[in-house]
């Protein structure tokens, strides 16, 4: 269970719907974890079975309304939801369509204009022919794209959820700290994942959604792969990299090492990526926009990097809005929550990316993982 | 990576191809994980992060085209996938939507037939704006729900997937054989839970996607929970029920221990649902349907059953169809791999459920999970 007090959720709420008044929305449907857990507290690993769909409506004033499969009616009782309407599901004929329907009805009128997130970084978490049931018994009410105003709303974590973040932070700062006694010559990269994911269990993380990593002689070939079997070799440079949760809460950041020893090329890599990170703190401001912060990190890291985004926002989910990338325009407001994820190219095949997890503050950034050291670390 | 044969994955296109001629579509259109890997062979926890859709296209004849983020290139070059085609994403105006549209065209023609999962246990894993954006590209193709056809293929499984499910059932065989050592009266169940995903990570799980559970006097509130920090005390029975993968493959069965001593209606309600299983596994043959299973384990459970469904297929995902419910009548078939999770409410508020995993073979079924014993376990 969360750990928020109801106020919290009621000033979400309230964000949202003042949003909702500003674009003419008179109800949100939402089907994803994050946005449910956000409006909600509804916090389960169940999302991980595709068997059913969750709903919540929040009209635009009052409390939110959550459609769901009675199986989580328990869970959600404990939340602080008291409107839960349940079906028995799975239900092959009707799995929550008409029973949705009636509530999106009831909330915004036969007219009603419906907000769903349909823009970049959402998707619609039900079967697409479900949805289309829903509309043709709601065939005079009209969908609008909403993904704008629940990414403003989200993108300013609260005090509360500051300090969640910046202890999921520190579990995985306290797990990285240990990687020394876990990764040398020899040892598989499967092992050191295994044993990476066991460390941040210890420090404190309630689970580990996300690990990805590499090593290769002085650099490795991407960021998104599982662990091989192949032992790490005297040379080769590592990376492991984790959004590990705590009360529902991310933390996304990586940590390079060197195997016995570095060689000069992974030396200035690593170099000019703590460098690039530098300017990437000095210029996350309020005001400053996602492009601005881009701008500062690619000018360090020069022609060697790959135009990938350099970072983006980080909370509920591993990745959110914005995206540190030369398109983004959103600008820095004081309580977003941030990664700044430089990477470059040091050879065809070789790269190495850094990446530090941020709060922007009135004053400027505020570190939530301690500073990765400014030069390259080699485990003997 | 994934250590299967390519001729894995080109009998498992070879068969969505017949299945696409029987139902005359020109090219399968697939965005989950589970669908993707199934095809190629991609395995990441990059999922996770909901900033990049990810595209499979699988034609009329020939071999599938990977639509996809630069960012993921490099792993899905290590596949039997040779066709890739990849754009830089995030991109706000375009995140691979043109592209992914002249890949629709060029294999299934501007009049093409396109083939979506949109049914059951489905979902459209990218933004809902971007799909009707690639609709509006392709303006004469038209979709259809392909959810029968490839659930049909991806339900029975092969020699080779079998095998990787036995071995992560076996881990997690092995690990609950180390719930003595880690559930006594006095801990907290997050410490239960946390020390148990240790556990099933040095038994070998590649990483543990689900863990649910519960604790409570003679048995517990419902089984989508996280944990809470409450401490295990004499007469509670705790269950825990664990989804964890190994090369891309789940587990998905629970086990039922009392701490210190267990009342009579917890060893009742537990030798209820053992015989329940008992049943389940006798009626587990090729031709029995769904429903056919549902009958003879509710036969056992009798009034206290809530309805819900007792089981499911397992397999890329924590749960897949067919559900085990009274209104599904598709048939088992010999390489089905199951799930029987017979439950029951022993008081309001108060349930228990247990599950194991099965393969169905010519003869029946094979247990992949060890059987739990027949009585409840008392952990002193």
């Amino acid at each position: 269970m969360t750990d928020f007090v109801p106020e919290e959720f009621r000033g979400r709420v309230t964000q949202l719907q003042a949003g909702m008044a500003a674009v003419g929305v008179d109800a949100l449907w939402l089907t994803s974890a994050p946005d449910v857990f956000y409006v909600t507290g509804f916090l389960t690993r169940f999302w991980e079975s595709p068997a059913r769909p969750w709903f919540v409506v929040v009209p635009a004033a009052g409390d939110p309304v959550a459609v769901i499969p009675s199986i989580g009616a328990e869970l959600m009782g404990q939340t602080w939801i008291s409107d839960i309407r349940c079906w028995t599901a799975p239900d092959l004929q009707d799995d929550g369509v008409s029973l949705l329907a009636s509530v999106l009805l009831e909330v915004a009128g036969s007219r009603g204009r419906i907000g769903v997130p349909m823009g970049h970084e959402t998707h619609l978490r039900m079967p697409l022919a479900d949805y289309a049931r829903v509309k043709a018994m709601t065939p005079e009410q009209v969908h609008a794209d909403v993904t704008d105003l629940v990414r403003r709303v989200r993108e300013v974590k609260s005090a509360a959820e500051i300090e969640r973040i910046r202890a999921i932070c520190g579990v995985g700062t306290r797990a990285f700290d240990r990687v020394p006694l876990i990764a040398r010559a020899g040892v598989g990269l499967d092992q050191v994942f295994r044993d990476f994911q066991i460390a941040l269990l210890e420090e404190g993380a309630d689970w580990v959604p996300y690990l990805a990593g590499g090593a290769g002689p002085g650099g490795y070939g991407d960021v998104i792969s599982p662990a091989s079997s192949r032992p790490l070799e005297v040379g080769d440079v590592l990376m492991l990299d984790t959004g590990a949760v705590k009360a529902g809460y991310f933390c996304d950041f990586d940590r390079n090492f060197a195997i016995g020893q570095a060689d000069d090329a992974a030396r200035r890599a690593y170099a000019t990526l703590y460098s690039a990170t530098e300017a990437g703190l000095a210029a996350a401001r309020p005001g400053a926009t996602a492009a601005d912060l881009f701008q500062a990190m690619h000018g360090v890291i020069g022609q060697d990097g790959d135009a990938g985004r350099l970072g983006h926002g980080l909370g509920l989910s591993l990745t959110e809005w914005p995206s540190i990338i030369p398109t983004d325009h959103t600008p820095m407001r004081a309580g977003m929550v941030m990664t700044l994820e430089a990477g470059l190219q040091i050879a065809p095949g070789r790269i190495m990316v850094h990446e530090e997890n941020i709060v922007i503050r009135e004053g400027g950034a505020e570190l939530l993982s301690r500073r990765a050291p400014p030069e390259l670390p080699v485990l003997e």
